[in-house]
């Protein structure tokens, strides 16, 4: 069985390598030449919107899916009238624009901070006038790890993140006071099983996710489970789904979800007994679903920008290295490691030493 | 950083599968226009004696590794005088020839069956009068599965058995009234640090693995330890090293060794810290060894001939399925599954199941 990638970046490239054990093999349409999945499949060299080379991977691909949710509708209904695409294109619509996406997470309750559309600086400053600063203005579309975003702290802020924005599509979120970022990962196949992974407790800087841990028993999972599975059934949805959350008073509320496999869960390559990766794909070919308990403690650290030695990374002990294969560029996320041990002790100190070493190369 | 592989088989597949996150890239060379390594790298396709191929490997290659050790002397010399070579052609040299591989066990005092070089029909007849029966007569290279070998019962087997050997060199051993087979695996770096996995306990059925289980605290761990450290010191060995030994009376006795990663070790995929392929090439590309400690408990069952329904195997809980990507064809690994699971008692009941499943398409 033949599976087609939109994209052909890291989450590709980790895809292929769980793929290959099940037998499956691959092909990626992607505009880079020298994208980092390709060693690991058929390359098919264009733009995401090029129909021609859409159609080959179609033709080609038993099965279609993605790395990334901006897919552009067109591409998303093309491929999926020409083969199976999976998640569907409707996830994508709700993914890629985050006032329908809030409008659908208040649709089937699941709580959000509050938003308004604005289209215009007079829509923003009304906006304002219910939605109380802090709050954050977000182009609807497009954008990721906190680019192009503005913190709105007083009135006289507003003009200036307007002018930003240039003009696009807009929404106004509340600024949430959390405790904590976690985010639930589940699976879901076209039988309707779904599998739930423990959450990932999440943290940020600069907007970009640096550490992810697995936790133990946490008090909120079976909250998180009980939104995504709304967001799941509520989509037809197949394949992998993160959610992201904030905790606030001891209450969920989401952030945003992907429609794919996600950073947070890249400790489940080693720290469940199915990583993300196998089970996308156990989802969207037809195969049973794998365990997804952890498997001893948990974490992963992101490097952004540098890179420490390998061997300074793989002489922690409990440590996985997962290079990407892509050249240090400033900002850019080129590895994480994987850390599994026994205790809850060793893994908040083991992950501590990895973030050091990782901030010691980390340029953004 | 670029590896070369002589070979393209599962064992290449495997090595490539965990060389990427490393950051490794990979060459092969191998003479199948569809090995099933062939997509997860270069593929230089001819003959292992290809004098030219064989230069294009060694230059651009980093280091060059095989997956097989029936590799020509004059091909391992040849590479290891234009790159680096791990492991060394005098581990090649030493596992091929099976009395070459007894003399030096002996030497460095691994013990052994009792045996003979026997070049003629003369000379078996005359081994036999020490050896005693039953012996089992062995070319003295090649053959591999139990292919081309004897067992000699009485003297009257001795006519027949040798024809079949077609006049080449070749050794008789005593027939080993073994009570268990275990091997050992341990990975060696360049700067001579050695980690050891739990020994594997093997079942093996027509002279082919079938079943390899992880073994916990086994009375014989530090003996197994004992002898292939002297292997390894004494072939200053870099990579992974496969000990096959007979439990003989509570005492352990060589049968040959593998200067690769081997069958019995793919329990480590899923079921220890580290898995053999990675620890291959972290000891070949000079990174710290990884922990050889198992995770659970773990085992794994080989697919020979035939492939039950992939969906039919990932329904057991625990299981991890690794298919090849190759046909079957009678007689064919084609596949294994192993198997992570928590107690010694589900251990032995799934991988029961599993060997069951296995069987209904096993054609061998």
């Amino acid at each position: 069985m033949k599976v087609g990638i939109l994209g052909a970046g890291q989450l590709a490239r980790m895809i292929a390598l769980a793929g290959y054990p099940l037998g499956l093999e691959f092909i990626f349409l992607d505009p880079s030449a020298d994208a980092c999945a390709n060693p690991l499949g058929e390359h098919l060299h264009g733009d995401y919107n090029d129909l021609a080379l859409l159609a080959q991977l179609a033709e080609r691909a038993d099965v279609v899916t993605y790395e990334f949710e901006n897919v552009p509708a067109d591409v998303a209904d093309f491929l999926s009238s020409h083969t199976q695409v999976h998640p569907s294109p409707k996830a994508l619509a709700v993914a890629q624009d985050r006032l329908v996406e809030k409008n659908f997470f208040n649709s089937i309750g699941i709580a959000t901070p509050a938003y308004a559309a604005v289209n215009s600086l007079d829509e923003l400053q009304a906006a304002m006038a219910t939605i109380g600063y802090p709050a954050v203005l977000k182009s609807r579309t497009q954008g990721y790890d906190g680019k192009g975003q503005s913190v709105l702290r007083t009135a006289a802020d507003l003009a200036a993140a307007w002018t930003v924005l240039d003009g696009v599509p807009a929404i106004v979120e509340a600024f949430v006071p959390f405790s904590r970022e976690v985010s639930v990962i589940a699976a879901r196949n076209a039988a309707g099983e779904i599998v739930y992974y423990p959450l990932s407790e999440n943290r940020h800087r600069g907007g970009i996710l640096r550490v992810s841990e697995c936790t133990t028993d946490d008090r909120l999972q079976v909250s998180a489970q009980v939104y995504v599975t709304r967001l799941l059934e509520a989509l037809n949805y197949v394949g992998i789904l993160a959610l992201e959350l904030f905790e606030v008073d001891g209450q969920l509320i989401a952030n945003e979800f992907a429609p794919r496999v996600h950073n947070s869960g890249h400790w489940t390559i080693e720290g469940a007994q199915t990583s993300q990766f196998e089970n996308h794909l156990r989802a969207i070919t037809g195969l049973p679903l794998g365990s997804t308990a952890a498997v001893n403690k948990a974490a992963m650290v992101n490097f952004i920008g540098g890179l420490p030695a390998s061997a300074d990374i793989l002489s922690i002990p409990g440590v996985h290295l997962h290079l990407y294969g892509k050249e240090p560029r400033k900002g850019r996320k080129i590895a994480h490691a994987t850390l599994r041990t026994e205790t809850a002790e060793n893994l908040a100190a083991i992950t501590a030493q990895l973030a050091r070493l990782a901030d010691q190369t980390d340029d953004s």
